[in-house]
């Protein structure tokens, strides 16, 4: 926390995972700090001594936060929920939760993980574009089945859940790495409708202390 | 669930994720029944008409349970402990709690999705044992650092929680692979009190009803 008491944010302004954290930490508007980590520049920021004693796994988002410092971005959603219940990013009903909690692993385990930087440079320049489309397609497949039978509005019924969190950025790196998306209406339905929510235009990659002058909107 | 009324674990006997869930029955005493997904045999029995209509990521676990279906294991374990409370698989503090699921979401989203079968095959077999032991290296060396200030007997203090049921099936992965342990000492002996454990050798591997005679032990 800073001298203010206010929650800091390490994050990345393009990084999907610190977008889930940004959007769960407005919805429930909660102010905080952001303190940017540059994925790229200096031959990556989270490599710096300070950042790995932050965090050992080297990635964003991390959230110092009542006097701890959570990594993993459903790890640190999951406690924002858990101590700022208003609004609920987990619904009341257990089977409820156990549709959003598959949905947002099957996102954050199944599909993110694939397609990352890291994992993307090792896999060498010809090959990670179709790498990263396949990737994503496997992962969209599943999931528009999936939420054919628990989506309302949004991923679960007709509430703003960690589901979503995780869809949206989900849906950005798609549209970077040119996934056509026509095949999952569902998941570009609800994607649209949760794009207009004021949430997710102020965590937006594209609206962020550290994004570059010519990405900004 | 069967006509009895028991869960239904879909299941590989060398599935590490499967594992987790087979360990979290076995510590709260549920009982079920296991039907066997070979994910090699006939190309893949997960790959199925019929298993994709239950999980359309073709991937184990999967548990039929209370009428629903739930994949991805840390979704199953949560709800597994949302509704069976006891023993409890995560701590009463908030803050422990975050711990459980940083370390939980490290293992599940930042190592096993990056070394296992279906990514192994498109590194290509030449590039995967390297492919595999730097993965899990890599994420060890973070977990190492992290366990550090969490551990007590166990992952986070002395109680089992569902940290330590990624943990061991992440270290059987580990040994499958010949990484070298060496490094990793709080790793290797919160391992070794864990498979001690009567939960953790029932649901080992080599103890399944679809494990291969060969293997058995």
């Amino acid at each position: 926390m800073t001298e203010s008491g206010k929650p800091i944010l390490y994050s990345y302004f393009r990084s999907s995972c610190a977008w889930r954290v940004r959007s769960a930490l407005a919805l429930k508007g909660i102010d905080y700090e952001t303190m940017p980590i540059n994925l790229i520049k200096d031959g990556g920021q989270q490599f710096s001594a300070e950042f790995q004693a932050l965090n050992p796994m080297k990635q964003v988002p991390v959230l110092k936060i009542d006097g701890i410092t959570i990594g993993q971005s459903l790890a640190i959603i999951e406690y924002l929920d858990e101590t700022r219940p208003t609004p609920r990013l987990l619904p009341q009903d257990p089977r409820k939760r156990a549709s959003v909690r598959m949905i947002s692993n099957l996102i954050a385990s199944g599909i993110q993980p694939l397609q990352n930087l890291g994992v993307l440079k090792q896999v060498g320049q010809e090959k990670q574009l179709t790498w990263a489309q396949n990737v994503i397609s496997v992962g969209f497949g599943a999931l528009e089945r999936i939420l054919q039978s628990t989506a309302g509005e949004y991923c679960v019924g007709d509430e703003v859940t960690m589901a979503d969190l995780c869809l949206v950025p989900q849906v950005a790196n798609a549209e970077r790495y040119k996934v056509d998306l026509t095949p999952y209406s569902t998941i570009r339905r609800i994607n649209k409708s949760l794009l207009a929510l004021e949430a997710f235009q102020v965590s937006h990659p594209c609206r962020q202390p550290d994004t570059p002058a010519e990405l900004r909107a």
